[in-house]
């Protein structure tokens, strides 16, 4: 039986290199002119007609940070790589390896990587789930509030 | 705002230290006299009824092994500690840090950690799903009848 890792067939197995795996597309983000997020990648792990869930991958780098959104799914996330801050509801909280967050319905949510490190986490998502709604400059008023959240968001100019 | 792991709320986030969860349950599996599995624990680190989905963290000892056993749903696994072997179908394979196993429905399976080191693993599976069936002395001859098969089987006695 042969048994290098990159002859294995697609469902079976597919191995790590450096937060990549064997024919898993990393997908960059594009960032447009709105900076609705920024330096984020998404590589989706388990995806199957048979599974009622999904398993992605996302990296942000140094910097870097995800949309500020809601939405009626769940995530539920493991930090994999790295390390950085997440914002979930009003809380604002430092995450590093292994640590879990779960970010429940319609809760306004953001990770944000440190200035040094990329922050790379597992979510776990329904297959079938609604999309995402952005906050508008009401939600935003009323988010920056709360003086940790504000402060939590200043990194990102774009949402000022 | 408290910012220290240990007083955060349970559905927030809860922290990782040596691959164990703050309010997460560590439930080693009770060894019966008909060994089917050996030095297993399980956490269940996301579990809630508005997600599809749980995912859970499986660790065996070393020298330890997981129930050989078959069932319609699937495992979507990512090995998060250690290394060790898989049994998928009639494919061995030596799995480490990240590497991603299918188990598609119906299909054999077995996780074995080495001998000197644990083998942690998550493991996403549908919250709604059937019960595992355990291998007929048929089976487990006609697993045994690949030489690879029977070798890893080989490490339990009991399952001879």
């Amino acid at each position: 039986m042969d048994d290098t890792i990159s002859s294995l067939p697609r469902p079976s197995r597919r191995a790590a290199r450096d937060y990549r795996w064997d024919q898993v597309e990393v997908r960059p983000y594009k960032e447009d002119e709105r900076a609705l997020f920024k330096k984020v990648s998404r590589q989706i792990l388990f995806s199957d007609p048979a599974l009622s869930s999904e398993l992605r991958y996302f990296e942000v780098e140094a910097g870097g940070f995800s949309t500020l959104e809601r939405h009626e799914h769940m995530h539920a996330v493991m930090v994999l790589r790295g390390r950085g801050e997440c914002l979930v509801g009003r809380e604002v909280r430092n995450i590093e390896l292994h640590d879990l967050v779960i970010v429940p319905p319609w809760t306004w949510h953001q990770f944000r990587a440190g200035a040094g490190e990329p922050l790379g986490f597992l979510c776990m998502v329904n297959a079938r789930r609604d999309k995402p709604q952005l906050p508008t400059p009401a939600d935003l008023a009323e988010l920056r509030k709360d003086e940790s959240v504000a402060r939590f968001l200043g990194g990102s100019e774009e949402q000022r």
